[in-house]
């Protein structure tokens, strides 16, 4: 059956909804969007943009006759404003949501949907260290991965639609247990932020003198090391409190590495230098190769 | 006075090394250039690809009758190769280095130098994480910064000789103490690099079942993030033996900031884990922001 989507409402239109709606508008597959957001002005952005066809900032009149339901908000907000909206959902309506971790979100979820309305846990792995509306854009899903986690309680038409709604604005789609995304993500994703995150900190806790310098000099490869540290902080400490158990273990695993690293080059221990840099390097450099050789071309 | 250099000797022929001398040849502002390797088999493929013109596996046969010689040889080994030439010099030579650290290049090599000839210390910040002659290219240095580390003794004919060959390669030249470069870039660029490996190391010692996920999924951020820990592991190792203290230092600092950090994540410390990512993305914007108006356009 080929995608059509009669009506969609995008629950927190920044630039996950907003590229999503543009995407879809784009290839003719959606009738009308609707968009929810708590403020006026970035709903009156997102209509002058085109990326909406009408608005509210009641979630319970925006999702009335919707056909799908996209939630694209703080991750620890998905919950509360689900329930906000849930009773006024119709039969046959399919809710799914953005959020960076599913632990906190698919149950509660799944729990709040009435009768004949299927919810469906997604995360699309995209962004750019940009956010809100203005910075959304009709390609960003062209060549991302997008992760479903499907539950016993999963209706399985409602996870192919949603399936289908992503592959279509290009993004491969795999299904994973809530469990598994949450730990594959912490490593991944979460542990890299928080280390960036760390890092610039570092530098700014510098005196001032030696600070001065650091920041001038500071490009090239600490450019792109902490390009994730420009990410909007109001998402990254809702990750941390959404995602507590998996990131302190890669932490405290990230942490006790650091540990032994640190004691050889305390020791001067060439060796053991040596060895703990060219086993990443290999890693790395197997990682990169595989994705060149399994992922369509970017 | 314009640049040009009637004989160039390159010890140490590889992504550094003959980067420059594609560069200034291509420029015209050498007259011949000299390869110096330990082995033919580099040299042999340097003559071919036209980077030099002439080599020798003898480093005192080869900087014979240089007006100036750059040392581009792993950081650790710098003075002891230059111990093996200082007496072949001739009066009026320039001795210049490309080491990643200056603390144990610096004051050794300025001992050994003979009368009438002069160390100038020096950093191409400048490579990829690709290494060998048959890496390099004649515009590596464009837009890239060079720090020369002049000490109480150094000539100032000679450093402004050395700064113009780097300029002449599209090189912005700032000069710096040495302790302060090694503090600077210790911040700057090996401890990111030090990270990056222990981010790598940490995801590939996860479980198995886990692992095969996490490296499926690590894309995207982890690919810019983890650049740098596909560099050449025996560069790096003799770094870290070369700047033991400030590198350190800095992870010292690091592991504190990091040890915060988890305590936040554990806590649930909403107020604290904004805090943290707020000063972090303030910190790199601005720094990302300075160096755009400062910096020629790359």
């Amino acid at each position: 059956m080929a995608l059509f989507i009669p009506r969609l409402t995008i629950v927190g239109v920044g630039l996950i909804g907003g590229s999503l709606a543009r995407a879809l508008k784009e290839r003719n597959l959606v009738g009308e969007v609707v968009g929810v957001n708590r403020t006026r002005d970035s709903l009156a952005k997102a209509l002058e943009l085109g990326v909406i066809d009408h608005w509210t900032t009641s979630a319970a009149q925006g999702v009335r006759g919707a056909d799908l339901v996209l939630v694209a908000t703080p991750v620890l907000t998905i919950p509360r404003i689900v329930e906000d909206f849930a009773q006024a959902l119709g039969a046959g309506c399919v809710v799914t949501d953005a959020g960076s971790v599913k632990g906190t979100v698919v149950e509660p979820c799944e729990a709040l949907m009435p009768k004949g309305v299927h919810f469906v846990g997604g995360h699309p792995i995209a962004g750019t260290e940009h956010s809100g509306v203005e910075a959304s854009f009709a390609t960003l899903y062209e060549g991302s991965r997008t992760i479903l986690t499907p539950t016993e309680r999963t209706d399985p038409g409602a996870l192919e639609r949603v399936r289908q709604m992503w592959e279509a604005v290009g993004s491969s789609v795999e299904t994973m247990d809530v469990v598994t995304h949450d730990r594959v993500l912490g490593a991944t994703s979460h542990l890299p932020h928080l280390i960036a995150y760390n890092v610039v900190n570092t530098l700014s806790d510098l005196e001032d003198d030696i600070r001065a310098e650091v920041f001038r000099y500071a490009a090239g490869g600490f450019r792109d090391f902490t390009r994730i540290a420009s990410s909007d902080p109001a998402m990254w400490r809702d990750i941390c409190l959404s995602n507590r158990d998996s990131i302190l273990d890669i932490l405290t695993r990230f942490r006790e590495a650091l540990e032994v690293l640190t004691e050889r080059v305390r020791d001067g221990d060439r060796d053991g230098l040596y060895g703990t840099f060219a086993r990443s390097k290999r890693t790395r450099d197997g990682i990169i190769q595989a994705h060149k050789q399994t992922r369509k071309p970017e």
